[in-house]
């Protein structure tokens, strides 16, 4: 191979999801034969993000500001917070450009499997911020797998004290999706979740 | 999202050959989650490659000096070339452990579709050390596809002034390959190749 730095950086490559050993090896040599135009650029962004970007302490997103842009905008709703698993719910929320409130990142889901607990995940700081009057509203926005629906209650059980009203995203036929290619689950429920014309 | 340095980060991860825009997004959530033990060390994995690895003069492999650790290896045979399309099969080879000579990394395929012309390949400097007494024997180890074995051909035909034995790689069923789920070129050569037991 061709010394240790190459070998280096191939390694820390493979660690990322959705790369291996053989794609890490394509892609540092993609990057060697593009040394000015991305290899730099990318170390130099990685490394910039690295230093800059920061969870913010108040609802968890990433932001190079802390409170996050979001917390902080006042265009965005305070009277409700959407709760989600991770940033990258954020970031599809945001995308589909559907929620005008504020977020609240806990971190994860509960699971026995992997180990996760309440006490990892950033509960506490969610019923702190939804005692307060001014929030109305929780929305629970976990993936709508066994330990996403799991944690959805658990947090809902935490929240029940605080007296705020406390709501799930709906379940049912995707937009666009075709009910031949739909699994039982999905099916039953939006059946059990029709609703009138 | 979340400010300009994570989008400018995943725009460079997502140009990386096996990752999307998807992909990127996941993976710049996996780094910002091991910040110390991932992002930095691959941001300076990264930086110093670019900055300490060069390509070799006399034989395209890439190495932190020039000429690389293979060519100035004096256990290696000075006699023999092994050309290959890439510095990927310079790898490959090197993990086979299956040849002690040199290598010379031509740098790509003859390609009309792809608009890759002599001029782009690296087959000058390797008529140039071929023409060296030394030199007995250039094993032409391309990639067993059409461009692959047209960009053989021209390089055997650039050699033939030289008088050096050229050689190529043998094609037949791969070790460990079932009949069944080889293609019918494959079983074809296999068969024409046959040899004596």
């Amino acid at each position: 191979m061709a010394g240790g730095e190459l070998d280096r950086a191939m390694q820390y490559l493979a660690k990322l999801p959705g790369l291996g050993p053989r794609s890490a090896r394509r892609a540092i040599l993609h990057l060697m034969k593009r040394r000015e135009s991305l290899m730099i650029p990318l170390a130099e962004a990685l490394a910039e993000a690295a230093r800059a970007v920061r969870p913010c302490s108040t609802c968890g997103n990433l932001d190079t500001v802390d409170p996050c842009g979001i917390c902080t905008d006042p265009r965005r709703d305070p009277h409700t917070i959407c709760v989600v698993e991770d940033v990258a719910d954020v970031w599809a929320l945001e995308r589909a450009a559907a929620f005008g409130g504020r977020y609240h990142v806990i971190g994860g889901v509960l699971s026995a499997l992997d180990g996760v607990g309440p006490d990892d995940l950033n509960v506490d700081t969610l019923v702190a911020r939804a005692s307060d009057p001014a929030v109305t509203e929780v929305i629970l926005a976990m993936n709508a797998t066994v330990d996403g629906q799991t944690t959805a209650h658990y947090i809902a059980d935490r929240l029940a004290p605080t007296g705020v009203r406390v709501s799930r995203l709906a379940h049912g036929v995707p937009v666009g999706g075709e009910l031949d290619y739909l699994d039982d689950g999905t099916l039953a429920q939006a059946l059990r979740a029709r609703q009138a014309v």
